[in-house]
């Protein structure tokens, strides 16, 4: 198809299909003429992802890293899962010290080496901001919340593809990305609801 | 104090203290002359608060809403709680369809009305960029998801301040600015973790 037909199948401006393709985050189309080329159904789908994460939030150098993954995936399923996951992981300050979260996920399995320095500064950083915020986390509070977690992340685990490594990376990194703004909203909604049945 | 030591105290250079005071987030001090004012441990904590916020990602407009919301709680209860949580709820589009949304959360308690309209566009925005992208949540997964949500919110709820609507209202906009980007960083180290017991 055309750049004019792959944007109207996309709902995505002809102009930011051309900053995606000089940004080398979309591939070129076949060349079919000096100023036309012709695109496929993978072009359509790359863009979804694009768009997706883009609306998400990600910023283009983490779009980058993703298409990077979807395009050559490592060998072992863990390394895979490592990068895709650092793919769509704002950068964290290095500042945080770590001995507070390592006991923290500790209760969640953790232990030296089971996640990257990168993962581990981001919790290190969330309970920094809570403290120098005087919030405090009341225990029972912060053992539903480990306990979730865990749940949440077997049962995401537990449904990983293992046909092919690009269906792993997609799943992973789009479950990442997309599924965060989704738990966050229910999360709120609970909130409301609990207060109205306790408040209302 | 005088605003050199406000500033030592919380580590928020001058400059920055003086811009939060002619946005009105920070309550003036008392005039000690023709240039200078005197700060209590009441600017501190207000400081304490702004920075947490903004270091976790709210804008100026949503520190405006919260510290609105400080100074002045709602009558009830609930409506408190609605207003804290509109204080850091980014603005959501309202193009969203609701309805699959409205079924979602009807599974943790949700009825017409129990929450604001924005809370509800935000999930249906969520499940708007999943189907954008292609994903589907697994409905085994999904049911990890809600349940999850319903049981965070509810020990969340249950450990709500009772004693001053300030303290209600510090709770729960801090809890849910804050704690957000400690879940969300717990869960991607739950789930290197898991993916390291199943593949590592």
């Amino acid at each position: 198809m055309r750049i004019s037909e792959l944007s109207s199948a996309t709902n995505v401006p002809v102009a930011t299909i051309k900053y995606y393709l000089r940004e080398k985050l979309l591939p070129e189309g076949q060349r079919t003429s000096a100023t036309q080329a012709s695109y496929t159904d993978a072009h359509i789908e790359r863009l979804r992802v694009i768009r997706a994460l883009v609306d998400s939030g990600v910023g283009i150098a983490g779009v980058r890293r993703v298409v990077a993954a979807l395009d050559a995936p490592p060998d072992s399923a863990y390394d895979l899962l490592g990068e895709a996951h650092a793919a769509v992981t704002p950068l964290p300050s290095v500042d945080a010290d770590p001995a507070e979260a390592e006991r923290l996920v500790a209760r969640i399995g953790w232990y030296p080496g089971a996640c990257t320095p990168e993962q581990l500064a981001a919790v290190a950083r969330a309970l920094d901001t809570l403290a120098a915020a005087g919030f405090e986390i009341p225990a029972e509070t912060m053992d539903v919340y480990l306990d979730s977690v865990r749940a949440i992340a077997e049962v995401e685990i537990a449904h990983v593809p293992t046909e092919s490594p690009a269906d792993a990376v997609r799943y992973v990194v789009l479950g990442t990305a997309l599924v965060e703004p989704l738990l966050l909203a229910l999360r709120r909604v609970a909130e409301q609801v609990v207060a109205a049945e306790r408040f209302g």
